[in-house]
Formats: structure tokens, C-alpha cells, sequence
């Protein structure tokens, strides 16, 4: 036996026990003829006391930082007790050691803030799993995963593992493919989520499926995106949308108490996602804050009769003007106006400009754009705007869709100079209602928003069985009554950060059909690569419909981080590579022989 | 809300309730002018009566099997109760029906024993998951994931996912590989374990890891392989052989009591392999029965000098000679000794024939060698053997290996015939001291029996550092000192199934690299596939071990099967193929071209 404690064990009630101890030498501090060292393991850290004849072998044979170690020792009371460690009442008086294995000097320190940079970390991860902060993280992902297991086997939902090695269908994403050795020329493909075996446990009769589940997806990487991630899978029979939004937000509720003590009792807030992207100018708006954009100018012309009296060009050319009136800044400098320009003219965000308005607190209102409008008129917007006094107005104006991004972008960036996202304030919310298809220009067609096994709302299914999909004229594909068709899909938001989503899903062949001819789907390809579930749905399909969250994203957001890749054991960097293991990587000659692929690189 | 009660949960309790239920219809029994119809869903079945009237709509509309309906009702007691299903007191009084779908006539019957052959089951997997026995195998494959998960956290044991998009490094088996089409020309593997990454974690200091995993191996399929399967994967620091014993018969126990109720309090067997080669002919012998394997002949000599004595072509020339003795069977007939002869004949033996000496319970002796033994010679060899009255003595002579084999094969073929593997009895056994290497005639060189991680005994250490692994003469590679060395390996057998293996692992960077070179690896290319490790192991690699259990096979038993198949949702056949999904498939030419590989047919 190694140890009889671990290092995060011992407390006085143990002073006098004769123990052993392994771990990592954190610290050695000589004192005098004596020294001290942090001994660390996962569990805690312990001070070992070497005595003055210890201290001399020590002096002869070094020992380093990282070193694994193994003492025997009696634990007794610490003089100098250090209240900021569980085990700091207490030290080891250490009689015998013996290294169990050296470390060189790691290339950063194994400390809460390395010197590291991410580069380096990457390429020693496994030093970098020595850290706190990266160890917190995983201690939380565990436990979320635990807590997520037990709310879903307290309802009844039963654990399924569906297969990795299945058939390629690419739709929106690309899919991994995995040539067969044993069936030359044919592939297979990681799945992208389990989503058509779902289904079909469904048509089996399971009734409450689960899994914790890697999903692929081989995409150009964004900064926040990783080729393999893990999902939380769930699907139900006989339910409509409530019995799902019931349960999801118990489970995340669940996972708040069990994981962050939080009781998180009040209901979880609904909105279509008209409302979002009228209100918040995006479909998974932070509510954590109000600051709701004004729309003044749009397809839904609003602040039209006030424009119209005004001959300010920017305004009355732009497609869209929105607004937000942020609170307590009308006394923004020249210099903090001036930066917010800026702000809004950078490539990311792409605006031409920014007007505001100052609703100064003595009544008298001051914009950037006093040439054009008249006091009334600046009056009339700040009511429009339900400015009160205190507020700075931020004015967009420009394309409706770019416009709209960047409202929502410079919304949450004023909340954060003005620290309103609260990283201890969790808020959820259901986004309801999104339309069944988006028009796709370049092949002049809908597209799925969600994915094609998505149920329009149960008065829509008319609408789209008694309607050919064929858009006839591209500059009115909004008079195509597909475009007002709604989903019965429900995406769940943390903070303005998608955590999950899904959908009642369809369960009848006809419709299903339609779908896959609404999305540009010959009868040939829809058999070829859906035949099984359109089959399937011929033998009793019962209703039903399903979730999948985001499990690295809700670690990341409940452990108080943007970035997922700091809750990923062994994350891939942004060209998918594994640094640490250097993969990926050539394959023998051999291989690709017996795969009957060659390389065609070009 | 589609219902208030699932199929199997009302009871007498709830009569005069109205319910609405909702499943698929299992039968239909028209008796008179009313209707029985047997409505299932996982829970169970519940009858309902349609009356009259609803049963004139029926006749209209017929229903059939497996169409899905909701139904509402009122609860009422049954005056014909059925006591074989928890609902059996009582059946719904329909007021109100409606279909939610239809079903096409299933190609094979949903019942316990179906009428479906295996290709049509496994086209139409959605239906067999239907079946009864399907879903309690999987229900039963939760509950052992269940049991685990909650035993291993109980034990401290953190849940860690590890990557799946890997580098490949053959050894063993073959690995499956993805093009990377971020890094064209270069490929990920599939896991064929976490090995490394688990080595790693332990090295990152997080003690104790375990997951429950998908693993890949593409080799030629056998009848119970497929080419992903599920691990528990485990892995623990500051540990010893001993540790590890403990603590995973712990967790299979654990599992037995939680799983199957089953208190499985004795200490758990233990065996070396040399041992278990010696006195079962196998590395995983079934101890539920006892019929040890004797030794008459082979390299270990003991029986020689009564052989000398005869002139027994067959047993003098043989380099090995094994018996056992199978109890009751001296009364064997003519037929049943000749049945016996040609089934060790088949090819799937491949011996040229059977002795046999009939130890009759009057105390007289009958051979089918008396030509060549006498009276005495044959007391000699039953006395040898252990024999009792009324014991039939089989006896193998032949090559050593394949002798070894058949008379294995032969010992569980007769507690076969006899009962003696009886499936509600379960004998865990630790098999212990493998040897670290085997020979490897083609290329004369050492391979690895666990896998390249392993360590040898402490014992042996020296023994391999100080030791060229260079084989001079092949003929005599049982003379090198690599032959004896003694792998700190285990495996837990059990009833005659090897449901997991493990070992203490190398952590010290020169020891890792003399196995590499042993195992006839370069320098070079121990850098180019495992440098990442070797690099780790100098930064402070604590002592560590750990194993596997093969998940789908542990189900298995523990569900009464040999075959994994049927507790695995959606396997794949014999050729790697899903027949339901039909995968793999060809992929889109596009795909191809953005891999930047082609199709190399032979």
C-alpha cells in the first residue's frame, strides 16, 4: 500500500497517527537546518516537516518540484496553523521518504495563474490538468453529468447507447466518414447527434431515452467549437411541446441545486422568437437585463410619421434603425461617445456609424445628430424609446439583418461596461415559435432551421401538406405560405447562451415525405438515405419529441467561463489538431492498402 | 397531455378513475358485440373494453396489430382477472378512442418467442427492440451501468471523457481511421482503448478515473465481436496489484447484489495462469465445476514411466497427453462413447480420436486401449487421474497446444451435457502472473501479451533492463531470461469468460522505452507514437494501474446470454454492417474530393 491517507485527509483529531502519504512535491521551503514541504494530490495539500537529519539528505539528493514522493511519518499540530487549507492545522513529521519518481522542471508553473500561455499548456496538457482551476472544471463537469443521470433516472428515462459507426446523410453539417475495410469503397460516418436512433427507440417503445453522448461534426473551427463534443440526448413518446418544456427546466433546476446550491424556483421565462428578435435582435437574447431594442424603422414600419419630417439622410435611407437606451450614461464624455464609435466601426461589428441621443437628467436632450432633428423630434423618439432622464439612446441604422446583429452585439457589450451580466445571475429562458424554414437564396429553396424530422405546429400541418414547396418568384418567397409555417421547436437559453434545443418531431411517413421534397429531396435520395425511418414510421410510430443540450457549453457557463475548451479534458485546437499527441497524423502505406483509399492531395 | 397513466400502473386502487392511456395495440379479441383489445407500451399492458358501440366503429375501422391509440376511460374491476400482469384486476371502459397512427402487419410477431429469423430481425431492429426478452437485456444493461456509475463515485472514482478523434499507433489490432479534411493527407484513428489518455490523467494527478466507453477495433468480425463496443475503463494512482483486486471485485459484486440480487459474499478465487493452463487448459477456466485437466504427457513429464511401459503408438509418440475425469458417465454406451469420439474429431477440434478407460463401480476397468494397457497400467493412470468409481476417463493425446485446447473444449462440452454450468450460478476468479511477452515466430521477435504498458513483476524489473531482447537462436527462446519474466497483469474470469483484464502499468520513461525496444520498436518510432507519453513520464508519473471490463459481455451474462448482440440496441452483423441503416455506404464524390483521398479498389 502506497499511502494510508490522502493529502487532503488529515485533520488534528489524527495528531499522533503514524501515516504514509504520496503525492507531488508542490513546495520546499528550507528553514534553517529543517525543511517544509507541500506535499499535493487531487485531494488537497499537507505539510511535511523534514527533520535536520532529513534535511541533510535532502541537501544531498535534491528534490525538485513535481517529484512524486512517499513519506511515513506522525501527524502532529502546527504551530504556525494555516487557516486557508483544510489540512493546515496539522503537518507530517516525516521519518522516512522515498522518491517514487523525478520531474524535470515543468515548462510552466503548476500554479491557479500560470505563466503558461494556451500554446504551451496545450502541448502539456497533461501539466495542465495539474492546475486548480482546470481540475474545478472537470470536478464540475462531473457533477453536472452526475446530477443530469439522476434527475433523468428519477424520470424514468432509461440510458441507450445508439452506434458511432453509422451512414453518412449529410445535411446542414459535414459529417467524419470512416472507410470500411471489410466493405471496400463504402464509408461510414460519425454521427453528428443520435437523432434518427432516438427516433427510432421511440418506434421501438422506449417510451424515455437518454444519453451523455460524443456527437461530430467536421466544420471549419471558430474559436469556440470543437470537431468532437458531448451532448445530453433525450427524447419522449406521446408529448407535446409542454411535457417537454416541463421537464427540461426541472432538469436544468435540478442541476443548479445539485451542482451550484441554487434554487432556482421561479418559473422559467417564455418568449417567441418574433419577440427575441424584435426585442433583443437575436434568438437567444441575455434577459439577465432589460435594455430592449426599439425598433423604428423596419419591415414593420413603426416611427415612420416622425422620420418623415426630418431630412436626415442616414435615417431616412437606412432599412432599418434600432435603438437601446442604456441607463445612467447621458453623461458620456465626447471621448466615451467617440469610443463607442469606434466600437460599432470595427470589422466584427461592421456599422458605418452610431447617433445617440443624451436624455440629460435636468429634461433637455442632446444628440449626435442636432442638424436634423428638432427638440420635439428628439422628444418624440426618447418617448419611443421609453427613455428616462439619465439615459444615453444608441441609434443603428442600415441593413436590416447586419443592423440588427450589431444592436444586439453593442446591447450585451453595454452591459458589460456597465456590469450588468452577473456571473453568479442565472436566468433562463424558452424561445419559442421559430419558423419551420429558413429561404435558402443561392439554390432558391427552403431549408430546415432546426433539422427535417421537426414538426410544424399541429395547425400548420395543413399548410404544408396541402402546398407545393416550389418557390416561384425568389424576390416573394416571403408570400410562399411555407415561410409563415411554425415550428414546434423550443431552444433553452442560460444567459444568452444557447444551452439546448429540440423539437416535437414528425412521426408520420406522408409528412415526413414532404419534408425532404420541401428541402430539395428527390423520393430516390430520401429512400436512400432515410429509408429506414420512413419505413420505420409505417409500424406504429407514436408521437414524440426530444432535447439535446450543449454538454460542454453548460459546464462552461455554470463553472463562469466563455470557453468550452477549458472544460474538455483534451481539447483540439482550432485546425482540429491535438497538440499533445500530434494527431492527427500520416498512417503507414499499409493502411490506406488495406483501406483501399489512396491520398489525392492537391 | 396523451395520458394520465402509462400501461402499467393502474390497479384495483384506481377503479372508477378516468383515465386516458395511451400505447400499441398487442391484440384484439372480438367476443359477441364487445372488444378486448390488449394495449401495450414499456410499462406493461393494460386491457380495455370497447363496448357496442365502440365496437361498431371498429368493425368499420379496423384496427390491427401495432397501431398506436390513445384511448380515455373509465377504470373498472375485471370479473375475468388475469393474476400474470400487475394490471391483471382490472381493464378501462372506453368512452373515446382515436388513432395516432397506423401500423403496416409487422414482418415477424411481437412476442417473446418471435417467428422472425435473425436477418429479419436485424433489418427491422426497431420492432425486435419491441419484444419483451430485447427489452429487459437492455434494461438490464442500464441497471448495470447504474451500478457502476454509483459504485465507482462512491469509491471516488471521477468520471473523465476522453478523446475519440485520436492519433493511430497499430500495435495490436487494427485501428479505424478518419481523414482529417482540415489537414489533408493526415487521418485520426478511433480508440481502440483510452489507454494512454487514462495513463495521462493519472499522470495530470486526478487518482482515480473511470468511463464508460466506446472502443474500436477493425478486425475480421467472429460471431460474438463487433467493431465498437463498450468499456468500463478504470484507472488508479499510488496502487499495488493487491489495490486494485479489491477494488473491482468490490465493484462486480456490487454489481451482482444491485443488478441481480445476489449476495456474493465469498473472497473471490485465485489462480496463476500457469495454474489455469495447467489444470483447465485455458487462461479463463470455468471453476463452477471441477473435472481438472491431468497431465500425463508433456513437457512437464510425470506419467512417463507407466507409459514406457506400453507400446501405445498414439500416447508414446504424442508430445502430450491430457485427461479428465467426468463423473457418472462409466455406464456410457457404445453410441454415446462414439459421439464423443467424433465430436472431438470436428474440424472446430480437430483431434484424430478419444481414449477413454470406463472406471466401473464394481471396480473393474474398461478401456478402449486394453489391447495396449493392462489391468495395472490402467489402475495406474485412473489413480493418477483421481478417478472414482463411475468416473469416464477422456483422454487427448496429440500437440501440445491444440491438445491443450480440445481438452478444454471437451471439459466444458461434458458440464454441458451433464448441467454443470448452471446459469443462475456465478464463479468470479482472478487469473494472475501472466507472462509479459510472447514469442513471435514470424518475426522472431517479443510481443507484448497485455499490451506495451504493462509492467513486469518488481521482481523482474532488473531482469529486462539488464537483459538484450535480442532472440539469437529462435529455436531457444525459451532460454532467454525475457520468457520468464512475469507481467503484473490480472483478469477476472467469469463462469469460464474473461469479463476483464488489467495491469500495473509502467511509469518510469526507461523502462517504457526498453519495452518499446523490446517489443521491436525503434527509437524513432517509439518517439513518433508515444513520445507524448514518454514525454509525460518525466515530469513526475505517479504509480498507477488499472483495467477494463468488457461492458457488452458483462451484460450478457449477467442476462444468461453468450452473445453480446443481444444486449447491444442497434450491433452490426458478421460483415461490420448495420442491415437496418445499411451502413457503411458510398459517399458523394464531393466528400471524397474535400478529403482529399480516392478510392483505390483492388
Amino acid at each position: 500500500m502506497y499511502r494510508t491517507h490522502t493529502c487532503g485527509e488529515l485533520r488534528l483529531k489524527d495528531v499522533n497517527k503514524e501515516v504514509r502519504l504520496a503525492g507531488w512535491v508542490q513546495t520546499i521551503r528550507k528553514f534553517g537546518s529543517i525543511t517544509f514541504i507541500d506535499l499535493r494530490d487531487r485531494y488537497g495539500i499537507t505539510q511535511l516537516l523534514f527533520n535536520e537529519k532529513l534535511t541533510e539528505e535532502l541537501d544531498k539528493n535534491p528534490l525538485g518540484r513535481e517529484f512524486v514522493v512517499q513519506v511515513k511519518g506522525t501527524v502532529s499540530e502546527r504551530s504556525n496553523k494555516n487557516p486557508n487549507i483544510p489540512t493546515g492545522d496539522i503537518e507530517i513529521n516525516v521519518s522516512e521518504y522515498r522518491v517514487l519518481n523525478k520531474s524535470a522542471v515543468p515548462p510552466f508553473t503548476i500554479q491557479d495563474d500560470t505563466d503558461g500561455g494556451d500554446d504551451l499548456r496545450m502541448k502539456y496538457r497533461f501539466l495542465d490538468l495539474r492546475r486548480n482551476p482546470v481540475k474545478k472544471n472537470l470536478e464540475l463537469r462531473y457533477a453536472v453529468n452526475r446530477a443530469t443521470r439522476n434527475y433523468l433516472y428519477e424520470n424514468g428515462f432509461v440510458d441507450i447507447e445508439t452506434p458511432f459507426l453509422i451512414k453518412s446523410t449529410p445535411e446542414g453539417a459535414r459529417d467524419f466518414v470512416v472507410p470500411s475495410r471489410m466493405n471496400p469503397g463504402e464509408f461510414y460516418a460519425l454521427p453528428q447527434s443520435p437523432q434518427t436512433f432516438k427516433q427510432l427507440l421511440m418506434v421501438s417503445g422506449y417510451d424515455r431515452y437518454y444519453q451523455i453522448v460524443k456527437c461530430f461534426r467536421d466544420e471549419d473551427l471558430r474559436a469556440d467549437r470543437q470537431p468532437e463534443f458531448t451532448q445530453i440526448d433525450c427524447e419522449m413518446s406521446f408529448v407535446e411541446q409542454e411535457d417537454i418544456l416541463q421537464m427540461f427546466e426541472g432538469l436544468i433546476k435540478y442541476i443548479f441545486k445539485e451542482v451550484k446550491n441554487i434554487d432556482y424556483t421561479e418559473p422559467v421565462e417564455r418568449m417567441s422568437w418574433e419577440d427575441a428578435m424584435w426585442n433583443y435582435g437575436n434568438d437567444k437574447p441575455d434577459i439577465r437585463f432589460d435594455m430592449k431594442v426599439k425598433n423604428l424603422k423596419s419591415e414593420n414600419k413603426i416611427f415612420l410619421e416622425t422620420l418623415k419630417q426630418t431630412e436626415f439622410a442616414v435615417f431616412n435611407e437606412a432599412e432599418t434603425i434600432v435603438a437601446i437606451s442604456v441607463p445612467g450614461c447621458s453623461d458620456y464624455s465626447r471621448k466615451q461617445t467617440d469610443e463607442l464609435v469606434e466600437w460599432v466601426k470595427r470589422p466584427q461589428i461592421g456599422m458605418k456609424g452610431l447617433a445617440f441621443i443624451k436624455v440629460n437628467n435636468d429634461g433637455t436632450l442632446k444628440s449626435s445628430f442636432d442638424k436634423f432633428f428638432n427638440e420635439s423630434q428628439l422628444k418624440d423618439f426618447a418617448s419611443f424609446c421609453d427613455s428616462k432622464p439619465g439615459d444615453l439612446i444608441l441609434i443603428l441604422a442600415g441593413k436590416e439583418e447586419r443592423t440588427r446583429k450589431a444592436i444586439s452585439d453593442l446591447r450585451l457589450y453595454m452591459a458589460d461596461r456597465l456590469g450588468l451580466r452577473k456571473a453568479d445571475e442565472y436566468k433562463l429562458l424558452w424561445v419559442l415559435d421559430f419558423p419551420l424554414f429558413e429561404y435558402d437564396e443561392e439554390s432558391n429553396r427552403w431549408v430546415a432551421r432546426h433539422h427535417p424530422f421537426t414538426s410544424p405546429k399541429p395547425e400548420d400541418i395543413q399548410v404544408m401538406i396541402n402546398n407545393n414547396p416550389l418557390i416561384e418568384n425568389s424576390e416573394k418567397y416571403l408570400e410562399h405560405p411555407y415561410s409563415k409555417i411554425k415550428a414546434n421547436a423550443y431552444d433553452m437559453v442560460l444567459n444568452g447562451n444557447e444551452i439546448g434545443g429540440g423539437s416535437i418531431r414528425i412521426f408520420q411517413r406522408d409528412l415526413q415525405e414532404k419534408m425532404f421534397a420541401a428541402l430539395g429531396m428527390s423520393k430516390e435520395e430520401a429512400q436512400h438515405k432515410f429509408g429506414f425511418l420512413l419505413g420505420a414510421f409505417e409500424y406504429g410510430a407514436p408521437p414524440h419529441g426530444g432535447i439535446a443540450f450543449g454538454f460542454d457549453r453548460l459546464c462552461a457557463i455554470l463553472g463562469g467561463s466563455e470557453s468550452i475548451r477549458d472544460f474538455i479534458a483534451f481539447p483540439k485546437n482550432n485546425s482540429g489538431r491535438d497538440v499533445m499527441i500530434d494527431a492527427p497524423s500520416t498512417i503507414d502505406e499499409k493502411q490506406l492498402d488495406e483501406l483501399q483509399i489512396k491520398l489525392d492531395l492537391k
